[in-house]
Order: structure tokens, then C-alpha cells, then sequence
């Protein structure tokens, strides 16, 4: 049988920058940045986005960018930068996809340009997938301005949109060409947004770093307050663990079977649908991780006293661990169509992430209701 | 200065097989390739999207899917084969990508699933680009159906829709599963089309390949008669020759300065357009070609021999030289503006392809207004 191979391979790296007072003309991190990415012959293009959460609230920022980027060789900021809403509401609205694509049409952004967008994970993943398909892939420039953006989803590889109610429905691959985390930016979130975006750093460890779990435990005090040097080891270490398995995994854009980090996600993505995003995504996956956490300790995977140690640091840290929306009266529950559309997402084969041991996550390929109702009735009644 | 450092490679490997009567029950070449492709615990989706002009003009095919698509271990059809207009006006309505995009929603086809998509250049970028983004990235087969397609577009990484009227600029890069070239759908190509699909062989040869444009010209009476062995040699030859470009490159998804085979491409892109696509893809090519080798043998680079070849190869092939659009009367001219249009879509320098010898390109970065002028007036007078 006649066939032509095709076969190669194509090489993607990024560096993931921790700072402070990124645009401050004495901080010269984002322009040696730009600086080893000039090329004689091209004047390239920076478009800024910015997530309005982030502007209302550090008004200087225009000026300061405008200021910042003025003399950075070989570079040419684009004047306008351009303000979207912030906030999922921003991953619903095919109209604002539509109206940064005429931004990159407008401003004739190539593929030699930057876009740098400034925002929560929500901005990030929107501006992203405009970047994504613009040209066939647009450089962009990630400022992440929340926890979980810094720690988790602003670091990685995937960007999207939702589409008709579907969460991401629409989106790409595509490694960011740097990622800068700006401390500073955290300061002004709400409370409810710093504490959430930690839930990813308890995730992570209780799958793969016991260390770093017992860390959290021994610091939670501080990281309840959002004690600076805390938070920011906290977010380091979160973003190292997500990008070692992204890029040690050996399918980094999910091809195969290769799975994001997911413990505690399954129901989380089915909560925050339920209460239509009125649960942060944080605090969905906190209620997630604590359902997970006693359904693996109830199946006997894992032993009482770790269960209590996830349980009293989830409390510590202050995030939820139930929601009456889990509440199991029959099999048509809401929370068991959520396995449903788990396996429906995964394409085949039901696969969730349990605990034997804090530090080591399990997958297994089923989950029994039964056993499932008295981890919701122990949240419920229990802590 | 704290940063983490991210870095991985993807594999990417498809075949693109050479067959005939790929859905008669007694060819075995897709089903022996999906089933390399079977997993246990899976029962994968096949989604079919078919250009019209194909299912018109071979309408048993619906009906042969059906039937060849019955007992594949491990996947399932869906049972509707959708329909979608073919040629460029696909790519430019941005309703049918909705409605695809929905199609791929309502048929529940998941990242384990696989789109087919059937027909010329245009359907495969659009579906391409449906399939591109689609839980970001769901696998597609392309079955391409008219020459341009089995030589060029189909056997590469790229698709693509048009947007506001700008070709091509939404899209992604996704390398398909597999590519089937099968001979049997040539045979109701409209004559403009297959010939017209013949010019990439000719730009592919005048920039790598002296030895396959010795064989073109021998066998020039045969390609004019589309008669079968010659074209699937020439389909064969262009395909491998263009995949080894974007393999064996080092760039494949052209994020460095790595370009595509594009001789004779600047002005063919501005002549479609002012055309409003009444010219072929391939005959603005031919023009192009023949531009651009008269503009290189004025120029000093190629000799007077070789251009005499090509401009009779094309004539053998009954390609066009010459279009009235092309005339330039002052620095104004449509044409010229083009060459503005190519430096701004490569984002900063231009770069033109030109010729040194048959079989042999020259990069250049600038163009002499004169002489192109000069190759204009040549086309229209001397042959
Ligand atoms: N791409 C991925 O891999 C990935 C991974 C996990 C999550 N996500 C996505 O991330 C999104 C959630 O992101 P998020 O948690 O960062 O929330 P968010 O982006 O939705 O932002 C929450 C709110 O905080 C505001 N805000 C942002 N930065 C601020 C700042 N510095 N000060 C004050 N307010 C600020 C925003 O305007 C918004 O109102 C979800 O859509 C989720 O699907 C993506
Ligand atoms: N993705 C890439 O890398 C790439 C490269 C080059 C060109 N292209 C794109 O390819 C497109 C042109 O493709 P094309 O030349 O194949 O033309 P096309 O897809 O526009 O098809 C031309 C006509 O032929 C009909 N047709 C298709 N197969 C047929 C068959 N077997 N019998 C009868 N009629 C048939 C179609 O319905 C259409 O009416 C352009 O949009 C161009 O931009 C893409
Ligand atoms: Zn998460
Ligand atoms: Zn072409």
C-alpha cells in the first residue's frame, strides 16, 4: 500500500517570571524580555488587553505601560490599550471574541507582534484563543493578576472560550511565548479570589508533593492572611508542579490519554455549572477536593487521619466543603449526571483522580453511588 | 531574577495514503487505519462532512460510507454524513462554521473521536478549522478531492477560514491523523480545476527540483489529457515534496522566518482577490510563476533558456500567462500595492521568491518597479 510518512517534531519554550511593579521604568525584567526577541529588519508590534478588574483598580497602569514601552528596541506599542470586561461573563461573549479579532485585523498585529494581555484566568483564556487563531497563532504574553491564574492556568498551555453554555467548548494549544507574575497585581483582589486560587496549590499537592502539603499546613495561618512571602512561595511552587507535569507528562496537548490535573474537579465543573458560576471555580474544586478526599478514605483507598488533615487545612485556609446542590436523593441527582458528563468530556472511559495517600493520587475507572451519598450526607453533617 | 523554565517537544506523525475506490468494501486501507487506531473502553465516533460538489457528482457515496463503515471495530458512525457547499464561498461564511461547530456539539464527538472531511481545498480548511478548534482539537482524516488539494493543501499542517473578507485569517495549525488521496475522485473535476491544480507541481519543481520539472516537460501531452498516470505521478511527487518542506524544515508551524513554498504566490494573491476569486487559485499561480520568472530573468539571475522552458511548460499545460489586472501604469497600480500587502502579511520584511535555475529559488527583499513592469508588459506581448 503507497503512503508518504510525515513526521516531525516542534519545540516550545517559555519562561514563567515572578516580579514586582512589572511596568515600574526601574524594573527592566519585561524589556530584556522583549530585547532578545528583537530582529533587524522588523519593528514589532505590542498590542496590550487588559482585564478592566485590573485597571479600575490600578488606574496608573496605561500610562505606566505607555511610559515602560516607549523606548524598547525594536518595538512599537500599539497606542490604545485595549480595556474587556473581566470575569467569566468575558468567555461567553462571542461578541468581545469577535471585537478583539478586529482589534488584531485593525491594528494589523502579525505574526511577529506581541499581544500581552493583563488580566484574571478568564481574560487570560479569552484574549488567548483570539491570539490562537488569528493568523494561525499570534504570539501573546501572559499577565496573569489572580492566584489561580498565576499558579495554575496562566502558566500553562491551553486557552478557550465557552460556547452555548459549554465550559472552554472553543479554543487551542498554544504555549504562551512568557509568562510574567506580577505580586503586586494580587494585592487588590477580592478576598474571596486570592483564597480560591489557592485550592490548586492543595490539589496539586495532595497528588504529587506530600512536602508541600505539609508546608501549606504549617503556614496556613499566614496564607490566610495572604501573607505576602507565603502566598508568593505558594504560588512558585503550585506553578512549578502544574508546569513539570505539563511538560514531563510526554503529551503535553492531551493527545493521547495525558490528563490535566484534575482531583476534586469532576464534580467542581458540574457545581460551578449548577449555581450557574456563582461558586468561584476555587471554591467548587474545594468542595471537590473534600468530597474526593472522604469517598477515597469511605472505598478505603485512604486512612482517617489524612482525611483529617485535608479536611482541617481545607477549614484553615477557609474554603467551602459542601454545597446543597450535592445532596444525592435518587441516581438522577445532578451531581451523578456530572460523572456522566465527566466520562462524556474524557471521551470514552470514565477516569477520576482518588487519594491513597496525601502526596499520591490513584485513578480509577468507577464510582459507586452509594458510597458517593455518604461522602455528600459526612460533608454535610460531619465538620 | 526568578523565573521557571518550560520546555517540551510534540510529536507529530500522519501518513497520507495513495488508494482508489477508498470506500468500496473490498479496499481496506481506512478501515486497516482505524483500526491501528481502536482502544479498548472506547467506541470512537466517526463524523463525516462531505463537499457538495463531491456528493453531487458521486452519489452513491453517502450509501458506500454507510455500508464500509459498518463493522469497524471500535468506532461508530454517525449516521448522518453532512453536506457542506464547496469552494471558496465556504470559507467565507462564517455561519456554516457555526453551524459545524454546533454539528460537532450535538454529535457529541469528543477529543477520542474523528472527523472525515471529504472534498476540495476549501471544505478541508474550513472543517480543518471546525475540527481545529472543537474541544481544542479533535482529530481529523482528510480525504482530499481535487488536485490542489492531493498535492498541496490536504497533505500539509495548516487550515483556515476567511474573515471581513481577509483570506485565510482565522485558522491553526493541526497535522491531521491521516490523509487519503484517492484517484477515483479526480475523475469529475471540471477541467479548469484539475488543471489549475497542476501549477503547485510547477512552482514545487522551479524551486526544488530540476529532475521533476525535466519529467513534466516530457510528459506534458499526457498531464494536458489528465491522463491517470501521469497525474498521480505529479500528485505523488508534489505532495512528497511538500511535505518534506514542512517536515524537514525545522519549523513546521513557521513561528520563525520559515515560510512556505510560495513562488510566484505574492502577485497570485492580490490577482485572486481583485479577481474576486473568478480566478482559480492555480491559474493567479501560473501568472504568478510566469511574472516572477521573466522579473528573475531581467534581473540578471536566470538565463534566457530556462525562462523560455517554463513559459512553454505552462503554455503546454494550458495554464494562463497573462491577466489585463496585472498592467502597471503607475506606482499606484493594483499590483504593486500587492507587494506592499505580502511585506505587511510576512510582518515587516519583504521577502520574495525568485529564481537562479530550474530546480533552484533566490531569495530577494526588494522589487524594482521598473523591470516588474518591464515582465508585465513581456506576458502580454511576446508569447
Ligand atoms: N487555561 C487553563 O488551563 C485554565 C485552567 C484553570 C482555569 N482556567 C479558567 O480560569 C478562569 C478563572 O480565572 P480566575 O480565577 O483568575 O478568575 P477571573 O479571571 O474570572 O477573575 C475574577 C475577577 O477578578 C477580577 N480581577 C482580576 N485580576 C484582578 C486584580 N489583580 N485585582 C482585582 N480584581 C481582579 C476580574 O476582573 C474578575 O472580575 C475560568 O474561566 C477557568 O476556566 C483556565
Ligand atoms: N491549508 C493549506 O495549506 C492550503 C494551501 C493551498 C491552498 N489552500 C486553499 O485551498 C482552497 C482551494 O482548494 P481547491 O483548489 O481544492 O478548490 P475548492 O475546494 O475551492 O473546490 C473547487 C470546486 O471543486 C468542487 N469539487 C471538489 N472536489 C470535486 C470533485 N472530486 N469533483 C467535482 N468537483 C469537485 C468543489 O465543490 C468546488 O466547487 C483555497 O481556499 C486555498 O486557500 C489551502
Ligand atoms: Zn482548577
Ligand atoms: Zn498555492
Amino acid at each position: 500500500m503507497a503512503f508518504i510518512q510525515q513526521s516531525f517534531s516542534v519545540a516550545f519554550e517559555y519562561k514563567v517570571f515572578f516580579t514586582e511593579h512589572l511596568f515600574s521604568t526601574d524594573n527592566r525584567v519585561f524589556a530584556q524580555f522583549l530585547e532578545t526577541r528583537a530582529e533587524k529588519g522588523f519593528r514589532k508590534k505590542l498590542l496590550f488587553i487588559v482585564d478592566d478588574g485590573v485597571s479600575s483598580r490600578h488606574d496608573y497602569l496605561q500610562e505606566q505601560i505607555t511610559a515602560y514601552c516607549a523606548d524598547i528596541e525594536g518595538f512599537e506599542l500599539v497606542e490604545d490599550v485595549i480595556v474587556v470586561p473581566g470575569g467569566e461573563a468575558s468567555k461567553n461573549d462571542l461578541q468581545l471574541f469577535h471585537w478583539l479579532v478586529n482589534a488584531v485585523d485593525q491594528h494589523a498585529i502579525d505574526r511577529h507582534s506581541y499581544i500581552v494581555a493583563i488580566g484574571g484566568g478568564s481574560v487570560l483564556d479569552l484574549v488567548g484563543y483570539v491570539a490562537g487563531v488569528s493568523h494561525r497563532g499570534v504570539k501573546i504574553i501572559r499577565i496573569p493578576t489572580t492566584v489561580l491564574s498565576q499558579n495554575d492556568s496562566g502558566v500553562g498551555v491551553k486557552n478557550g472560550i465557552n460556547y452555548h453554555g459549554k465550559k472552554n467548548f472553543l479554543g487551542t494549544f498554544a504555549p504562551p511565548a512568557a509568562v510574567f507574575n506580577d505580586a503586586h497585581f494580587l494585592t487588590t483582589l477580592d478576598e474571596r479570589d486570592w483564597r480560591s486560587g489557592m485550592v490548586e496549590a492543595v490539589k496539586v499537592a495532595l497528588i504529587k508533593d506530600a512536602a508541600f502539603f505539609d508546608w501549606m499546613e504549617a503556614n496556613a495561618a499566614q496564607l490566610t492572611e495572604a501573607e505576602p512571602t507565603a502566598l508568593n512561595y505558594l504560588i512558585h511552587r503550585c506553578a512549578e508542579l502544574h508546569m513539570q507535569h505539563i511538560g514531563g507528562g510526554g503529551d503535553p496537548f492531551e493527545s493521547g490519554s495525558s490528563r490535566p490535573l484534575d482531583f476534586g474537579h469532576w464534580s467542581a465543573h458540574k457545581l460551578e455549572q449548577l449555581t450557574d458560576f456563582e461558586l468561584r471555580h476555587g471554591e467548587a474544586v474545594s468542595i471537590g477536593i473534600a468530597l474526593d478526599s472522604v469517598y477515597s478514605w469511605l472505598t478505603g483507598l485512604l486512612d482517617p487521619e489524612s482525611l483529617e488533615r485535608i479536611i482541617q487545612l481545607l477549614k484553615a485556609l477557609r474554603l467551602p466543603l459542601y454545597h446543597p446542590l450535592l445532596e444525592i436523593e435518587d441516581d438522577e441527582a445532578p451531581i451523578v449526571a456530572g460523572l456522566q458528563e465527566f466520562r462524556e468530556h474524557l471521551g470514552g472511559r470514565l477516569t477520576i483522580s482518588l487519594l491513597e495517600a496525601i502526596g499520591k493520587g490513584k485513578e480509577v475507572h468507577s464510582i459507586d453511588v452509594n458510597n458517593l451519598r455518604k461522602a455528600v450526607n459526612m460533608l454535610r453533617d460531619k465538620w
